[in-house]
């Protein structure tokens, strides 16, 4: 067999991923919640794609889409998700899924490849129902208990009736076959500057963030707005806001030199004008490659919540509701994607962590897994302005190709 | 004709009140939001015990109940509201309702009264549309434009699709008859603390202070909770809860003896745990009687808009929503509840400010007006928990049916 680079074909990748942009369209960027009509409508849009790569395609009963292979020989996982965060970019999931498609087409029809790429687009990884449930699932890590407990944080449906709605009720799900991949690749936007302010053209992830997450409540007494005295008043919302600020105040002193924390959502209740907050709520989150600094700031979130708690007015309630643990990208696939970079990328690549959390952190659990980024124009993402030069994305088009017939290569080899 | 007390039937009025608190129950309290289910119930069953105390009902097309005699003679109105807050108290509205209905029963019935009271019930005082559309619509204050801009804070649908489902779009809506009334009376729970911690019965409301109301929007820019560094943020949640943070500290050094503020509602955009709040918006409210007061706070929350943009990170724009004018209560009104006060409640009776806004204020824009007020249990309201004792429920209805017997009678005389 001759080792010519593969080529990916660039035009079509950006026909597809402008094809998958019209499904759900919001201003320049898509919303594409999970199970949504749109969702759903981008799924079959891309099992229909499968054959062209000389792959089956199976919707299975928690939405993961799989591509697979029945020929014999190694196998090299690729995917990502084609849900959406609510009124997101375009790019974030799609972009991942194409290129494993784009794989597929390429190295499945080439006579010179020892070896086979499957697709897979995962469901759920923006996490309307939960976290990363579709790629747990396909890495036997989801319980039927766990999809009864799931519901949608976009309105109050369980995940059973959305599953129920969209005709998935009911069918198996896929599980991995174990020894059947040589390891799961996968791309995706930065999501960050970095690529962009440093001219770079690749991010070769070496580690995945942990995040944790946490429920904070607050507890006062809910009263009318007009007849009670400031003095006597229990208020939760006022107290919340006091919390955000004392973060924002002792997190600098304690915290590593990448650690992140945000608070994305705050509930007040009743959430009437005319009413006193007598609950109130906000969901915390902090995201480190070091446990150790997750530990001392949790240990500061429990000492803050007991000292306001102390004070008698309103009580404070912490409690984790995610627990992550940072992913470690394989040294073989960083070297493939490195070396894919200096054929097709001028050698303009890095390494670095992804702050972002992935489904290839879930893969990486159960077989070798890796990661490469495109830069993100300004850095922006999770809005619908996200958005990468079509002249990026091919070019991480090309690099992932490559990567991948570098990667059955090697497996071909290591057989032989 | 002779000039005997007349004494409301207690046992009666708790009956009342206790019926239609099983229509919409909720633990100890109700849930009946404006043209609710449960809230259309409450009318029906008010409308068909009006003929009881001699008069006919009239529904209009707000969803207002008016209780009309076509007798000849003075004529006292008095009244309060049906729909409650959400998931609310018992007596907050039918307490006025059931007053004033108890006052026609006995008094248009009692030959020795010179006059008739007729009653009516307040469509929306809670605010789930709008500020008093039913009162204010009952005085010529609300054009069909106001209605068709009106929405419900508890759900997308318009003002106009809630009409049409309860069977009222198309109706003609109600307004004051030029002379008609001598004047209206409002009883209503205390909603603080007052009367219960000094042993009194009867609060003789004085002047009903204003509500000025405020959206408070933050703009800064969405981004990826994970992979944008601390340092180039611009989270518009953080910097609503500074504000927060900054009203608490610079307010108590400008406002008057009896201010209150209160954040009721704060709202992150787009609300999802990891995405940095691209903007944040806070609905606030300051209620005071002294105009002046508000001003130098109001220009302090411009002030420290301007301040915080001037920071070039998030942008605040403060926009006044509301703005209201204390409304002074009839000094004669006033008088007669403190006379049938030292009948009923052995003079133990104060006179006071209404921190809370009612449907009086706007009734005293074209009639004499007044209110009073009985007990509530720890001062609480708007919540469940809401209460006021049997006994102080009863000593508030003899007081009101009496006060009314006293403002017609003096009507008669000034009138001969």
């Amino acid at each position: 067999m001759s080792d010519h680079p593969s080529r990916a074909d660039g035009a079509r990748v950006l026909a597809d991923l402008n094809a998958l942009r019209t499904i759900g369209a919001y201003k320049s960027g898509v919303h594409k919640p999970t199970f949504s009509d749109a969702h759903m409508r981008s799924l079959e849009w891309f099992s229909a794609r499968l054959p062209e790569a000389g792959l089956s395609a199976t919707v299975d009963g928690i939405g993961n889409v799989l591509g697979t292979s029945s020929k014999p020989g190694p196998k090299l996982l690729a995917g990502s998700h084609l849900e959406s965060q609510n009124y997101a970019g375009w790019l974030d999931g799609p972009l991942g899924v194409i290129y494993a498609l784009e794989a597929a087409r390429v190295l499945n029809a080439d006579g010179a490849v020892d070896g086979w790429v499957e697709v897979a687009s995962w469901c759920d990884e923006e996490g309307h129902f939960g976290s990363f449930l579709g790629s747990r699932s396909f890495v036997g890590a989801v319980s039927e208990a766990d999809i009864d407990a799931a519901r949608d944080r976009n309105s109050d449906r369980t995940m059973r009736q959305a599953l129920e709605s969209v005709g998935l009720a009911g069918r198996a799900r896929v599980t991995a076959e174990r020894g059947r991949h040589i390891g799961y690749l996968e791309a995706h936007i930065e999501q960050g500057d970095l690529l962009e302010v440093n001219h770079l053209k690749i991010g070769v992830v070496t580690s995945i963030v942990g995040i944790w997450q946490y429920r904070i409540s607050f507890n006062g007494e809910q009263n009318h707005a007009g007849t009670t005295r400031m003095a006597i008043r229990k208020d939760a919302g006022l107290a919340l806001a006091k919390f955000c600020v004392a973060i924002d105040d002792s997190f600098p002193d304690l915290c590593g030199p990448r650690t992140v924390w945000t608070t994305g959502r705050i509930t007040l209740d009743p959430g009437a004008p005319s009413i006193i907050p007598g609950r109130a709520e906000m969901l915390f989150q902090i995201r480190d490659d070091d446990p150790a600094v997750i530990e001392r700031l949790e240990a500061r979130l429990r000492d803050m919540a007991t000292e306001v708690t102390a004070l008698g007015r309103v009580g404070v309630a912490v409690e984790r509701i995610r627990t992550g643990a940072p992913a470690l990208m394989n040294a073989t696939f960083q070297e493939a994607i490195e070396a894919a970079s200096k054929t097709f990328a001028a050698g303009k690549s890095v390494r670095m962590p992804s702050g972002a959390g992935h489904d290839a952190q879930v893969l990486a659990t159960v077989m070798p897994a890796a990661m490469l980024f495109v830069p993100s124009i300004g850095g922006i993402s999770h809005h619908w302005t996200e958005n990468t030069a079509d002249a990026d994305i091919v070019t991480g088009a090309e690099v992932f190709v490559e990567s991948c017939r570098l990667l059955l290569k090697r497996a071909g080899t290591t057989a032989n």
